[in-house]
């Protein structure tokens, strides 16, 4: 089974039922693969050949869901681009990726045009929607094709994109994202989420983040109606009421500006039934708030770009919110179906099931990447004796469920001793005032290193150095706690919205060669 | 991921869930999975290479459960040997697959016994209970081996089962069922049945059905309780209570037998949520018990052993069966997640989508064997660019849907026109008089061939050939009437519970050199 696939079997069993809703636009399945078709076919006949890249560089619309399966159909590479780099960064992605066909929302047309000088190497442009400059119209490809099944032969092995990951360190790096790759993340994704052919799934986390797109297939794949629209809170919750939306998967953040929206309550969100929070570290006030607003218990999961979102899932049958289990909240859960996790020390030994010692969390599953485009040394680093090394730190209860507690590149150390900063900051941004905090290590005269938090406050609250550092103390072992508080008005983020911890030490260190005591 | 993976990874995820119940026994997933483990290194230890046969002739136990995936974690091949099969028939299965370990249950010690003279190329006997004479015990074979999971390497390539189907026409044939095939069986049905981790599975049709027995893994992928038993209708009803069954899956004539029970008002059925139907023509009165007793719209479905069960199926929410679509019952419903069917003429074609031609079903998707042990030719027949030949005749309707007309070898031939037997016993045994019918072809002097209906009248009815040939007069084209009804105690029966036409048309034809004029 390869991506196309997915569309065309739902196609073939539900023709007649609404397939995606974007906006006032409503297509049926039956529709929606006739435009990939078409469209596939419109990349063929332009002189494509098998494997060669396609770039697009959108907002989320339908369009951008046509372009995933009209690549896959026609044997192409997708090459989503991160629409929040900056020309230069653009510019690396398309030479990197050696597209040579570009795709480009209206909106992104005055970024694209003054770069036109540096892109010789792109022969063909690709406008989306009525007011582009580009010679061809997306619509019109559409439109000036019939839509049989394209003919190109597609194997699992085939690659289907290149994601780009944000690169919180050095280059961004392109993880190789196979037809199998894809199918298997929204295989395991079709059952773990738990959606029926009649439920309504909405997608509004951006459609560039290619391996993340592919697992959200698993809606596809079980026929449900796939709702798709950008994030604005208070258009997220009229679109849940609206469309009787099932479920949806995003980050803390996004929940927690749905959750803390002021008219939450106006809307209602009884329709919901599967709700995910992607990434570790959850604050405990997000999980009583979900069970309050969406009705219901929401799972915290984990899994990356380099496993197509196949890793770890915590069903909600496995914690129950007011019992001792609660603790659970704060866990990843266990290895989703199919899927083989184990955290290992710096031996490679199985660590115990403590929930004291830490290690590295290895992933196995066929949602993993093969590795990196042109970078055989990451490769050979992250993916070793068939196992991928996460580079998320991560400890293990005596129940077996997993617990990350940072990033590898992110641990940060006091007095010589290695801390969590998640772990830091969960207990800083457990404090009510706090909207978000970061806790690096910067140098010392006297330890080496020290533990700084930097931290965002709420619009209208207040809180003090002495009181965010007494709280750590109260909450965490000693060595652990911030010897120093800095507030800023915005923390610096990484294209994919977390907090850019490279940029932030830059601040601290910059008198100093080395970042690391 | 191979078969011994879908055990493993609910052994981790639920360590400490009820896993298998028998009877009185009841173990965790974790326990299941060390006595699969113990028995894998049992077998690799008497010596057995990676690829040898292992056959079992057992009735329904968790021994036998155990045997699947123990053969599959050792990298062995498991031979299921049919228990209604005849000494005779037995030495052909255990010859053809070369099998050279024999497992038996002690009720069958008594077969095998006098067998042995015979079996020389057997070199161990395992026997599964607490009176059988046989060298080696399973149980104790389990408490002799440790419980660490088995080195073998196994991939999706490999073969789990060999399989052998009841031959209604010649030899039995031997399915070739690779790792691959029944972890994709698996996990469509994992997906179609909708089961949850939570739910209990009831399993009592035959084990000995290797390849409906893979794909009914669905319920440990899942992780859910799975209950096994042996069939006997009150027994099903009292464990549907008392163990609150979810899901389960048989044929018509079990599912006849619980819905006729005169007991069935006596047990509380609630807990059910997914029942299915294997097999085409269930009649029409069934549905409406099915609905009534199991509270539950039940979906009919269709798949094979060569196919690892995955085939199509009917959702509930496709039919209003007070609606019109009612009709859409008759169907087998639409493509399973991952399969592909198509229905092909003679010459290759797809056929109109009219409900009214007939053409073959064929079927692609992962679960297709690879072919027929020893019988290439079988093979080359049956597997042609990649379709599987299902032998099965079908119709499909303008929105799709999926009619089983007919076997291939079963069309009956009437004044040269060729007639679906399926639709005729279909109307025959709407009947309330009628327990089950076959159509056959017989020799005519006149017409070369009439058509023939032989019938089992339901204990204390009554009923005559001429309002039966009535009835089929006013459901049916004339030509499709038979021309004579034969009453007989009970149809002429293959391995698989079906109607043996072979053997029923032997009697009319046993003057005939050829059995089609």
């Amino acid at each position: 089974m390869v991506v196309g696939d997915i569309l065309k079997s739902t196609a073939t069993r539900y023709p007649n039922k609404t397939g995606v809703v974007f906006g006032d636009r409503r297509y049926t399945w039956g529709q929606v693969n006739a435009r990939v078709n078409s469209m596939a076919r419109a990349l063929l006949e332009m002189g494509l050949k098998k494997g060669e890249r396609v770039a697009i560089l959108s907002k989320n619309c339908n369009e951008f869901f046509e372009f995933y399966f009209a690549v896959a159909k026609a044997g192409l590479i997708g090459v989503p681009l991160n629409a929040r780099l900056k020309p230069q960064e653009l510019l690396f992605l398309l030479r990197d990726s050696g597209a040579r066909t570009l795709i480009v929302h209206e909106d992104f047309a005055d970024t694209i045009e003054p770069m036109k000088p540096e892109l010789a190497m792109v022969n063909h442009y690709i406008g989306i929607g009525t007011h582009h400059p580009f010679p061809h119209d997306f619509e019109m490809l559409i439109s000036d094709h019939v839509s049989d099944e394209p003919e190109t032969e597609v194997n699992e092995e085939d690659i289907f994109t290149i994601a780009y990951t944000s690169g919180t360190v050095g280059r961004p790096k392109g993880v190789i994202v196979s037809h199998g790759n894809s199918v298997a993340g929204a295989s395991t994704m079709a059952l773990e989420m738990r959606l029926l052919p009649h439920s309504n799934y909405l997608s509004f986390t951006a459609f560039f983040w290619g391996a993340a797109m592919g697992a959200r297939f698993h809606a596809v794949l079980r026929g449900c109606t796939y709702v798709l629209m950008g994030f604005e809170p208070e258009a997220v919750l009229r679109t849940i009421e609206k469309e009787r939306i099932s479920g949806f998967t995003c980050g803390p953040t996004m929940h927690r500006m749905l959750l803390e929206h002021p008219d939450i309550e106006k809307y209602d969100l009884s329709s919901l039934r599967s709700v995910w929070f992607t990434m570790s570290a959850v604050p405990d006030d997000l999980w009583a708030k979900a069970k309050k607003y969406y009705g219901i218990q929401c799972s915290p999961c984990w899994g990356m770009t380099e496993t197509s979102n196949q890793g770890t899932v915590l069903q909600p049958e496995e914690v129950d919110m007011e019992g001792p289990s609660s603790q659970r909240l704060r866990s990843i859960g266990k290895p989703m179906i199919g899927c083989e996790v184990k955290v290992v020390d710096a031996s490679g030994r199985e660590i115990p099931h403590n929930e004291r010692e830490t290690g590295e969390l290895l992933f196995r599953g066929k949602g993993a990447t093969r590795g990196y485009w042109n970078l055989p040394d990451e490769t050979a680093e992250t993916i070793q004796n068939g196992w991928l090394y996460s580079g998320d730190i991560a400890t293990v209860d005596e129940d077996g469920y997993l617990y990350v507690v940072d990033r590898k590149k992110d641990l940060v150390k006091s007095g010589g001793v290695l801390v969590s900063s998640v772990e830091v900051e969960r207990v800083i941004e457990g404090h009510p005032a706090v909207q978000k905090a970061a806790v690096i290590s910067v140098p010392d005269r006297k330890w080496g290193e020290t533990i700084k938090a930097v931290v965002e406050i709420k619009p209208g609250c207040a809180v003090t150095e002495d009181e965010l550092i007494g709280l750590c103390k109260s909450n965490l072992a000693s060595y652990k706690k911030p010897t120093s508080v800095d507030f800023v008005d915005a923390l610096p983020l990484t294209g994919s919205s977390k907090v850019s911890k490279r940029e932030l030490r830059e601040t601290y260190w910059k008198e100093y060669e080395s970042r690391v005591h």
